[in-house]
């Protein structure tokens, strides 16, 4: 790839993340809708069509001897300079998902939060910078990654869509936040449980008077967060809500896994 | 380059640009002092220290038959994980620098403002996601760059410094901004002028009823301006001082290349 073309050089790629389990794409046609959305939001067009995109993916998936890993998307602009709409190419690359510990569900994790908003939220891009540079303070904090809040509300981590619960009632925001695929199933779980959930705004405020907090993503799934900015969510444990919707995640996967959904 | 690594992947990557003319770098020292302190902000590491990534670039620039032209410089992290420091890998890429029309210069040129501060601006970054996003419209309205302006402050252009002048004065953005190699030459020329010039913080006002607006860039030089957002700025022609350091650049680009600076 030239090294001067705007992927590199001005750091505009669109970009997607799926898992593989068992030779099939877990929850692909989302993750494909998404992409294809992502490109649309970044002006980029690629040569395949989403039904060819879908077909490469499952070939690579079925192909595979591993039964559990996960494929990055990108789409890269070759070019120098950008034309209207901008043409990129499709790169696939296969790469493992690392296991979390069970410490890491039962336990729960850190964030840090900082004051930022991304640009374009709901396009996924390789806009990346403020993640990877605040990366070393949250590591040196012992936190798993940055939580974004701009003007009051909170949005969401670098990597992940944040969740809070408080007196049953699940909120997770809905405004200027990439919309994760694993954020969408654990919306369709909270309805299938018959848990109250809002999509709406909520305050860094709310966020640390909350009952529990989680956030979600295609690599950690459902992963419980008990301390944020150094102050314990509740009691600093790992909350009902937040148990039950890491176990229905999980359930989900060892369902799909054995070809049962 | 692996497709997944953190200068592609996440949009990491360290930058600079300077000008061969004649066999020599110009200004060499100052655009490789920023470039290090772009790594230093950024936390990359590359393998060369400053002076032996300037002997490199005198030894692509005595060696080269063109007379005039630009070296990029890429620090690119090829790690898929964030390590700190990050490990980089500098790439230099010769590019040709288009020369432009004398119309350019003779009749000013358009900008477009929007509302967006760049994240870390004194580290030239790979971070250009919302320049790439906004250069489409910024095309449809004649204009050369997008003007970013933050919390009613005028701070930068997508590729230059911006200056104003009011009543005699000469104003350009201290904070905030890149600070440009060409924006420290033009203040150095406005001294050299004995033109009165101040580096602090105006507002998209203050621009608006400036007597006279230029940027400033390596590829460009000094670049008048004479409308912002469809307002003419003064009478919408060049004005004095504007082409007083237009000239003032030409020649010192013109001795340098006659090796007499």
């Amino acid at each position: 790839m030239p090294v001067h073309c705007i992927g590199l050089n001005r750091g505009y790629v669109g970009f997607d993340f799926l898992k593989i389990v068992n030779g099939r794409l877990f929850y692909g046609d989302r993750h494909m809708k998404r992409f294809f959305r992502t490109l649309e939001l970044m002006r980029l067009t690629i040569p395949q069509t989403l039904e060819e995109v879908i077909e490469i993916l499952e070939e690579i998936a079925t192909c595979s001897e591993d039964s559990f890993f996960g494929l990055k998307l990108f789409a890269i602009p070759l070019d120098s300079e950008a034309a209207d709409p901008i043409p990129a190419t499709l790169s696939i690359v296969p790469v493992p998902i690392p296991i979390k510990s069970e410490e890491f569900y039962k336990r729960g994790c850190k964030l840090v939060s900082f004051e930022y908003a991304r640009f374009l939220p709901e396009a996924k891009s390789s806009n990346y910078l403020p993640s990877i540079y605040w990366d070393a303070e949250v590591k040196r904090q012992g936190a798993i990654e940055p939580l974004f809040h701009w003007q009051g509300s909170v949005l969401e981590t670098a990597r992940s869509n944040i969740f809070i619960t408080k007196n049953g009632t699940v909120l997770t925001p809905l405004n200027g936040v990439l919309k994760g695929i694993t954020r969408s199933i654990v919306v369709d779980l909270c309805d299938e449980f018959h848990l109250p959930i809002e999509e709406r705004e909520f305050s860094l405020e709310e966020l640390y008077d909350a009952d529990e907090v989680f956030v979600t993503s295609t690599t950690k799934g459902v992963a419980p967060i008990v301390t944020v900015d150094g102050q314990l969510i509740g009691n600093g444990e790992v909350g009902e809500v937040s148990k039950r919707l890491i176990r229905g995640y999980q359930q989900l996967l060892d369902h799909f896994a054995f070809n049962r959904l």
